[in-house]
């Protein structure tokens, strides 16, 4: 029997993703009527989602077996009461590399302070050896699968990595803490800090003046977890009397960033326009359908939500 | 009995590696008179070495146990005939982090096209998603400590790494290839192309129009190995027709860089100041101090040179 599964997100997304889901399912063995439009609620299986306001109200959909998140931070769904059915985040390996690429990425390159060789090109000849990042502190605030990848990657690249959860985690080759005292402990000293908390009722504004004053002085905050985590005046304080060094932000409360917006114009902040984390379409889909194969087949879900922490 | 350890190198350095070494040699319990003028050649045991033109003769050295470089080149000292001890290279385990870390660094930063979102900090949010790693192919010329470690943490990033060298290797997750015709498959498509080859006749100037006409359109060349190794003008024209989208270059055949060389004004050009393998005094001393043990242990020494290959 033919299954239907709704597209329902912004217009624009679904022809990025047609072709991909179409052939994902396939390859999975789903056989399924996908599209953005399917008729009558009550016949609809599975709904693939991405935040859309014109979809408020999941009550009409009494046969819905699951909601499949095609972004990995679900808070404009998570706590919403007309959804009965189980709800999965995206974690596509994609996602996950994507992430540790783009935060290797700017870490390294506060790390090696590539921005001072890239200023001295007139000729001058004027060696600037940077520590071992063995001798550097990185703070990983959240260890889920974004940020225990992320922390794992710094670690094998030879920074000392604290990593900080709300749940204790275990992660080879990094000191995990967690609890109140435990974020002090990841901050204490940082040279980096990296946000990738779920954005909850509890991470709001996590990073204040009080979780700024522990880093090493000079820091660097790196943010493409969500807007929400960060206390923007603390910040701002912060860069202009030097406790951190830079600022790079990939996530704000609103998006995209108004181009009148402080951030745009301060010399310690580097903005980049959500990008950290993009899906790539192809391996989305992967995860999609085999997520829709192993709820036909009775199996457990992947990145299933827990509603009640709300990730 | 007390060794005689001559400290032969440019003025100054003796300062930076006075304490340093002492520390390290106390630390694996050699008792020794170390520094740079120990009286009549015939009574110094070893040798700690960096280019020094007022050492040519080695000759007067009668009872040398082993010359110990410094650096992990070893070009100017490897084919001096008046030679008979045994000659090391550095390669301290600080050497291959830093340098993974510079190579990491720099691939990333042009991987993620981080200047680009540099550029943009007036107020335009214009998300440009880069692949993924694992879509992007780098060629690591040079599998010897340095080029192997920056291959694997590239692979382990998720890049596709394809490693040449003169001789036949094998590392975990990376296609290692050797011999003329291997070089041209390993840089085939390669959108990275990493120079950590020893500077040899046979090395200088592998890295010429041919060899530059394998790569992917744009890709970025990255040269902290020797500045031997690379043709310029075939360099510069690879990047004034866009086959090579960028070049980073920490090594030259002169250094300093001259103030009026072609290369500082180059817009294709990232010119480093020779820091990517810059050898932190701590771990090079302990590098040497163990050395040192196992000679007097009749232990064979680490990182010996094979003078036959010059490396």
């Amino acid at each position: 029997m033919s299954l239907k599964i709704l597209f329902s997100a912004r217009p624009g997304l679904w022809d990025a993703y047609e072709t991909p889901l179409r052939a994902a399912l396939d390859e999975v063995g789903i056989v399924a009527e996908v599209g953005p439009d399917l008729g009558p609620p009550e016949a609809v299986d599975y709904i693939v989602y991405a935040p859309n306001p014109d979809l408020r109200d999941f009550a009409p959909y009494t046969r819905l077996k699951a909601v499949l998140s095609l972004w990995a931070g679900v808070e404009t769904i998570a706590g919403n009461e007309t959804l009965i059915a189980p709800l999965t985040r995206m974690a596509d390996p994609g996602l996950k590399e994507g992430m540790t690429e783009w935060v290797t990425g700017h870490v390294l390159y506060h790390h090696l302070n590539i921005g001072h060789a890239l200023a001295r090109q007139s000729g001058t000849w004027e060696p600037y050896v940077p520590p071992l990042a063995r001798d550097r502190r990185v703070a990983v605030l959240g260890l889920g699968e974004l940020g225990g990848a992320v922390a794992r990657a710094l670690a094998n690249l030879g920074f000392e990595v604290r990593g900080w959860s709300r749940r204790p985690r275990e992660i080879e080759g990094v000191r995990c803490v967690s609890g109140p005292d435990g974020l002090t402990e990841a901050l204490s000293g940082a040279h980096f800090v990296v946000c990738l908390l779920p954005g909850t009722p509890m991470t709001e504004n996590i990073v204040d003046a009080a979780a700024l004053r522990s880093t090493a002085t000079g820091a660097v905050l790196i943010n493409p977890g969500r807007g929400t985590l960060i206390n923007d005046d603390a910040l701002i304080e912060a860069l202009d009397t030097g406790q951190l060094g830079h600022a790079v932000l990939d996530v704000f409360r609103k998006e995209p960033l108004p181009a009148s917006h402080r951030f745009w114009a301060h010399p310690g902040i580097t903005v980049t326009p959500h990008v950290a984390s993009e899906t790539r379409p192809t391996s989305a889909a992967r995860f999609i359908a085999e997520n829709i194969r192993r709820s036909e087949d009775g199996a457990d879900l992947l990145a299933r939500v827990d509603r009640a922490s709300g990730y």
